[in-house]
C-alpha cells in the first residue's frame, strides 16, 4: 500500500516510518545513510536478543528506582518480545553504522517504545506514553548499552553454541580413541614415517586439543562476564543512579543464569574491548586446534587406493560431478574453511581493537559480528563435523598392520641394544636395497634373528620402560 | 502442505525434496549434512549469478560441439533466468560445505536441469530430457567450474561495485582538494604541529591514495579475468573438447563485457588461487589507504570545541542518546570498520590460499566469499562515504587560520637564514614562553621584525624555490 | 689460520669443522644447507639458555637411570656453561631450518658433548667418552626436546622480561591515574567532545588495561608449564624410562624456580603448539591494549599549539632534522610499531601452530622465535615507555580547564531536568551561534541562570547519584 | 680505555661518544632511549646502504645549487663508505625508536659527517667543515629521506635476492616439469584419488605459480620506485629547491640501475606507505604459493614406506636424533616457516601502514623492517630450497605407476560411454569388493573386456579430445 507509512521524527527532522514496523525515525535515518552490504551484513540476532535481555534488566532497575510500573511493565513485555526473537523483523540495520552502536541502540528503544505504546493503546511514534530516551533508555547511554549486549551476546553463543559444539566434539573424539586403544600403527613425523603409536594414541592428541580448547575458551569468561551498563556517556554513570549498575548486571546475571558483574572499572569497559579480542584469541586458538586435526583425518582417510588410507570416513554425499564413485572429505574441509575464517575474523577484531580512541571504541558493531561469527561457526562446524564425520571413522585396520609392518623406523627399537650407528646403517641398507629390517640386520652381522623377534616388537615400543 | 514434496535421487539413495523448488537430491543433501552458520552464510549471490553466465555459455559452446540444440537452449534459458537472480531463493546452500564447491555446482545443475525441463514441458526431477551432469555439467566438472564462477564473481563486483566506488570518492577527494586550494593550514606530524600546507595539498595526498587503490585493483585483474574452464577434474580437460576452454571463456567475456581469457595453466588455476589472494591484497591496500583518510578526517573534524576542528563535517543523524546535540563522524566510522573488516578477511583468504594440497584448493567457497565481502564493503562503504560526509565536508576557515597563526612550526623558514640552531633556540624559547616566535627572535637578537616579516611567510613555505 | 679445522662424521660423512668451535657435523651440516636470512636469524638465545636447563637436568635424571656419574656430571657442568649463555657463539644455526629443530638439538648436543670431553681432557669429536646422542641426548629426542625447550624458553622470557615490563607500566600509570585525580576534563567519544571525566578517571581506564594483560598472559602460562620431555619421538615415550618425563619437569622446576610439570598428553605436545598460539594470543591481546594507552597518551599530549595538548609529555630528544623545536611522541611510537609487530608475529604463530600434521608440528623454530620476539619487544618497549614517557607526564592543566569550560556537551546535565529535546535545542543553538550553554538556555527560555548554575556542575558530571 | 670517548652536543644537551664511532649525540641519545629488543633489532644494513647512495645523490645535487664542492665531494666519498657498507658497525640503532626513522636519518648525517670531517683533517664531532644539519642533510628532512631509502632499500632487495631467486626457483621446476613430462600419475583433489595427469604437468602448475609471484612482485615496483626525496618536512618541499626532487631521483636511478622517479605526489608519499603494503602483499601471495608448493613436495615425497612416496627427495642430513635413517624433507620445512613468517610480517605492515596520520605515517621503521625480512627470506629460501631440494627430485615411477594402475578413478573415462550412473556403480562396487574396475565393469554387464581396454587408457587421459 503505498500510503502505509507515518511520519516520526528525530532532532533533525521528520521521516516517513513504514506502518508495520515499531522503529522509528532514527532507525529509518540509518537504513538511508548506510546503505553498505546489503541484508546478509544486519546487525547479528544474538545481539538484538541481547539488548532485549538488557532492556528488560534496565526496566525492572529503573522501576526500583522511580520509574512509573506501567512503563517499566510495558517496556518489559516488549523487551521480552525483543529477547525472544519475536520481533527480529524490526531491525533492519546494518553493522556499517555508527562505531558505537548507537543506531542500534535506538532502533532497540523505538521498537520497544512502540511496541510498548502499542500494548498501552497508544499511537506509534507519538512516544507517549512510552518515549524512546527518556524511558526505555534510561540512566542508559548507547555508549554502555552497546557493549553490555555485546558481552551478552557473546557469553551467550559460547554458552549455547560454542562450548556444547566443542563438547559433543571433545567426547566423540574420546570415544574413538577409547576403541582405538589396541590399534598399533606407524607414527609419522614430518611427514615422514616413524616409530609406532596406537591410533588411540593418535586421537587422543586430538582430545587434548579440543579439551584445551574449552579450558581456553573458559579461561576468556570472567572478562566477558563484566558489563559496562552504569557507565553511561563516557564511563563516569553520569545520569544514572549509585547501584544501578550493580542491579542491572545482577538482572541480567538472574536472567541468563551466566555469572555477569558489573565492569570494575568502566572507561576500560567503553574505550577498550580487549575482552573480546581476548575471546577471539581462545577461538583462534580453537580453530589451529580443529584445523589440525581436521587435516589429520583427511590425510589419514585420503585414498581409498593411492593415500594413506588408515582411516575410512563416512561416506555422505556424491563427491564429484564428473568422478563417479569418489567419495572426499567434505566435514574436513568445512571445518578447516571454517578454521580459516576465524583466523581471519580474528585478525579484524584485532584491528577493531587496537584502534579505540579516548573513551569510546567505536569499531564496536564490527567487533562484535566477528565475535559472535567465529562462535556460532566454530560450534556449528565441531557438530556437523562430529555427527557426520567422527562418529562414523572406522580403522581400516588391514592397511594400518601392513604399513606398520613394512616400516622401516621399528629399527629404533635397536638403537638401545646395538647404538645409534648401527641402527641408522641397517635403515638405511634395507631403504637402499628395498629389503626388511630383519633380513638387513643379519645380514650386516649385527644381531640374530632370534634377537631381533626380541628386540623389535611394536606393542612394546608404544611408551617408556 | 505436508505432502507437497517430490522425490529424488542422487547415487547415494532417494531424498524429499519440496515441489516448489527447482533443485533437487543433491542440494538436499547439503543442507542436512552441513548445517553451518545459518541462512546469511548463504553462497553469496554473485557467485549465483556467475554460475548462471557460465552454464550459459557452456551451453553455448555445447551446442557447437553437438549437443541438441533444443536441450542446449532450454539450458540457456534456464542459465539466463539464474544469472538475472530470478531463481536467487534455489540455492539453499551455504559456504561451509564441500571446499571444492561441488555441491553448488549440482545446485546449479539440478536448478537448470529441473528449470529447463519444466521449460520443455518434462517432469521436475525426471532428469528428463535435460540431465543435470550429462547436460547441464557437460564438459565441465566442479573443479573447474567452481574456479571460474569465482572469477566471474569477482570481476564483476569489482568492475559493478568496487572501482565505481573508489573513483566516486576519488573524484569528490579531487573536487575537494582543488576547492580547499588556497586554505594554507598547520601541518602535522608525529601528531604534533608542523610546518604548512594548504589544505588542498592535504586533500591531495588522499586523492593519489585512491588513485593508486584502483590502479592496484586494476593490475591484479589480469589472473581474475584468466578462466579454469576447460580443466575439468584436475586441469588435464579430461572428458571436454579440445577448443572448448577457449570458446567458454569467449562467450563468457562477451556476456560480460569484460575480458576474460582462458587460464594458460589449468593446473594451477584448479590448484591454487593466488589471483585471488593477490586481489584480496589490492584490497588490503586499498583498506590501509580508506583507513588513514577517514582517520584523518575524523580527528580533523573532532570538535566542535575541544578538538582540531579544521573541518566541519556533514551532521547526518544524532549522535548520542545521552549527548544532545553531539553530532559524530559516522561515515568515517563505518568506513574504519569496513577497512578492519577487509584487513581480517584478507588474512582468511590467505590462510584459505596457502593450503591447497595436490590438484585442488579446497577453501574455494570461504575465500570467494571473502574476495566478494571485501569488495561489496570497499564500494559500498566509499559511496556511503562520498554521499554522506566529503561533499558536504567544509573547511573551517577560521579555526584553520588561527591554528596555523599561532603555530611555532613557522620557524623552519629561518633555517636557510640563520642555521638550524638558532631556529631551535627561538621555536624552544617562545614555548616555554608562551610568546610568539617575532617576539622571541627579536628579544634573542637573531633578526629583525622586518626580517622576520620578510622570511615568514605562510604562503611562501609550501613549496620549494 | 687455514688449516685450523678439523673432521668429524655424521651419518652422512665428514665434514670440516672449525677448531675453535665445540659443535660438530651435524652443525656444519646445516650452516651449509640452511643459508637463509644471515646472523640476525640465529635460533634465538633464550632458546639456546633453555637447552642448556633441559640437558642439565636430563643428565641429573639418566644419572639417577644409570648413566656413569663421571659423563652425567661433566654433561651437568657443560650443559650449565650453555644455560649461562657462556658458549652463545657456538651455536650459528639460523631458525629456518628442519621445522622440528632437530639440528639445533644436535648442536646442543654437540657443543655439550665436545666441551664435556674437552673438560674430561678427551678429543673433540671424538665422541669419547661423551656421546653426543648415546649420552648427551639419552633417552630424548628431537621431538620433546625442542617443545620442551620451547616453553623453557617462553617461560623464563614472560617472567624475566615481559610480566615486569608490564607491571612496571601498570604501577607507573596507577600513580598517574592517583595524580590526576582531581583534574576535570573534557571526555571525548567518537573523537568527538563529550561528558566530563577526571583525568585520573581516563587513566584508570589504561591501569585498568595493563592490569588484565598481565591477567591474560598468566592464564595461558598453565599450558606453557607443560614440557613434552619425555614423550621422545612422537610422544609414546619410547627409548626413556618409566618416571624420566615426571623427573625431568620436576628438575627444570627445580632449576628456574617455575612451576613446570610434565604434559598430560604427550601427543599433543609434540603435534601442536596451542600453548604458543594461546599465549600469542594473550600477547596479541596486550599489544591492542598498549597500541590503545599510546595512542590516547600522543594525540591528548598533540601540539604544542594546534592538537589537543593536554598532556605534557617528557621531550626526550630533537624531534626533526628539519623543524627546529620540534618535540615528538617517540616512545609512544615505539610503543605503537611493536604493537603491530606483536599483531603481526601473532599470524605468522597462528599459520604455523595450524599446520601441524600427524606426529609433529614442524613449524617450531619459527613459531617459538616469534613469540619471544614479542614478549621481549612488549617487555622492553614497556619499560621505555614508562621510563622515558608515563613518569614524565604532565598535566596541562590551563588547557584542559579551558577546553572544559567551553565545552557544549555538559548540556547533558540538564537532561534529567528539561528533557533530552530541549536539551538538544540548547546544544545546537549555541553551536550554531557560537554561544555558550548559558545564555542559550535562558534565551530560549528553558531555565534561569540560577537553575543553570545549580545544575551544570562539572565536578558533579563525574558519577552516578 | 676508560676514557676513549669524546663529547658531543645536540639541541639538548652534551653527550659522551665513543672515540671509536663516527655517530654522534643524536645517536647516542636513541640508544639511551630505546632499550628495545638487543642487536638482533637493529635498523637492517640494507636501510643503511640506501641512505649512503641517498646522501650521496643529494649532496651531488646540492652541488648543483650551490654546495662548497669540497664539502660535498668529502659527504660523496663517506656516503659511498657508507653505501658500500664499510661503516655499518657506526649504525647502532634498532628499529624501536621514532617513528619517522628521524634517529636513524640523523645517525646517517652523523656518521658521514664526521667520516667527512675525518677526510678533510677536522676534529670529530666539532661540525666543522661539514655539519650533517646544514651540509649533508641539507635540501632534506628525516620524513622525505627516510621513506626515500626504504624505498631505495626494498627495490634493492627485491632485485638482488627476492627476484632471483624465485627465478632459480622457476627454472629448477620449469626443468622438472619437462623432465617429468612422460610420467602418468594418479591426480589428487580433496586430497583423494582423481583422474590421472602427468608428473609434468602437476609441476608446471608450480611453475606456474612462481612466474605469476615474479609477475605480481614486478607490477608492484612501479609505487616503490617512486621517491619522496624532495617532500621535505611535510611534502610541500619547503627548504628545498625546485628541480631538487626531480634530480635527486635520477642521481639514485643512476647509481642503483633502478628505474626511480620522484614521487608525483609527496603528501602520499610521506603520510601513507602503501607501496610498502602492495608490495607485501605481492609477497604474501608467493608466500601462499611457495607453502602450497613446499607442502605439495613434502607429501609427495612422504614415506619412505607409509606415506604416498612418489617422489625421492634429496637427502641432505640425518633426519632424527632418535630414528636412525630417517631423512626429512627440511628444506619443504624452512621453506613453509618462512611462508608463515611471510603472512605474519604482512599483517604487521599492513597494521602499520593503516595508522598514519596527517602529514606523516609513523610506521616507517617497523614496516620497512618487515619488507626486507620477507624479501630476503623469501628470496635465500627459494635459492635453498632450490638449490637443497628441487633440482635433486627424482620421481619414483615404480611407485607412481603402481598406484596409477591400482586408481579407481580411472572409471571416470568411461562417462561419455556408459554414463555417469553406470561409472559410478562400477567404481563404488569395485571399491567395495576391492576388485579391479574392469573385472568389475564386465561383470556388472555394462561393457566388454575389449571395450574396456579400447576406453580407459590412461595416456588418453591427459587433456581433451
Amino acid at each position: 500500500i503505498q500510503n502505509s507509512f507515518r511520519i516520526e521524527y528525530d532532532t533533525f527532522g521528520e521521516l516517513k516510518v513504514p506502518n508495520d514496523k515499531y522503529y522509528g525515525a532514527q532507525t529509518v535515518r540509518s537504513t538511508m545513510n548506510f546503505k553498505i552490504g546489503g541484508v546478509t551484513e544486519r546487525m547479528p540476532t544474538p545481539v538484538i536478543k541481547a539488548f532485549g535481555i538488557l532492556k528488560r534488566a534496565a526496566a525492572e532497575v529503573n522501576q526500583d528506582y522511580g520509574l512509573d510500573p506501567k512503563i517499566a511493565n510495558a517496556i518489559m513485555k516488549a523487551a521480552d518480545e525483543v529477547a525472544e526473537g519475536k520481533l527480529n523483523d524490526h531491525f533492519p540495520l546494518v553493522v556499517w553504522q555508527t562505531g558505537s552502536g548507537t543506531q542500534t541502540n535506538m532502533n532497540v528503544n523505538e521498537v520497544i517504545s512502540n511496541r510498548a505504546i502499542e500494548m498501552l493503546g497508544g499511537e506509534l511514534g507519538s512516544k507517549i506514553p512510552v518515549h524512546p530516551n527518556d524511558h526505555v533508555n534510561k540512566s542508559q547511554s548507547s555508549n554502555d548499552t552497546f557493549p553490555t549486549a555485546m558481552h551478552i551476546a557473546a557469553a551467550i553463543e559460547v554458552h549455547e553454541v560454542l562450548l556444547p559444539g566443542l563438547q559433543k566434539l571433545h567426547d566423540a573424539l574420546d570415544a574413538k580413541s577409547k576403541e582405538f586403544a589396541q590399534i598399533i600403527k606407524i607414527g609419522r613425523t614430518h611427514t615422514q614415517d616413524a616409530v609406532p603409536l596406537t591410533l588411540g594414541q593418535e586421537f587422543s592428541g586430538y582430545v587434548q586439543q579440543v579439551k584445551y580448547a574449552m579450558t581456553r575458551i573458559k579461561a576468556a569468561m570472567p572478562r566477558i562476564y563484566e558489563l559496562a551498563a552504569g557507565g553511561t556517556a563516557v564511563g563516569t554513570g553520569l545520569n544514572t543512579r549509585i547501584g544501578f549498575a550493580e542491579k542491572v548486571a545482577a538482572k541480567v546475571a538472574a536472567l541468563t543464569g551466566l555469572p555477569f558483574v558489573t565492569a570494575p572499572n568502566k572507561f576500560e569497559a567503553l574505550a577498550a574491548h580487549d575482552a573480546l579480542v581476548e575471546l577471539s584469541g581462545a577461538m583462534n586458538t580453537t580453530a589451529c586446534s580443529l584445523m589440525k586435526i581436521a587435516n589429520d583425518i583427511r590425510f589419514l582417510g585420503s585414498g581409498p587406493r593411492s593415500g594413506l588410507g588408515e582411516l575410512i570416513l563416512p561416506e555422505n554425499e556424491p563427491g564429484s560431478s564428473i568422478m563417479p564413485g569418489k567419495v572426499n572429505p567434505t566435514q574436513c574441509e568445512a571445518m578447516t574453511m571454517v578454521a580459516a575464517q576465524v583466523m581471519g575474523n580474528h585478525v579484524a577484531v584485532t584491528v577493531g581493537g587496537s584502534n579505540g580512541h579516548f573513551e569510546l571504541n567505536v569499531f564496536k558493531p564490527m567487533m562484535i559480528k566477528n565475535v559472535l561469527h567465529s562462535a556460532r561457526l566454530l560450534g556449528d562446524a565441531s557438530v556437523s563435523f562430529t555427527e557426520n564425520c567422527v562418529v562414523g571413522i572406522q580403522a581400516n585396520t588391514e592397511r594400518i598392520n601392513k604399513l606398520m609392518n613394512e616400516s622401516l623406523m621399528l629399527v629404533t627399537a635397536l638403537n638401545p641394544h646395538i647404538g645409534y650407528d648401527k641402527a641408522a646403517k641397517i635403515a638405511k641398507t634395507a631403504h637402499k636395497n628395498g629389503s626388511t629390517l630383519k633380513e638387513t640386520a643379519i645380514k650386516l652381522g649385527y644381531l640374530t634373528a632370534e634377537q631381533f623377534d626380541e628386540w623389535v616388537k611394536p606393542k612394546d615400543m608404544l611408551g617408556p620402560k
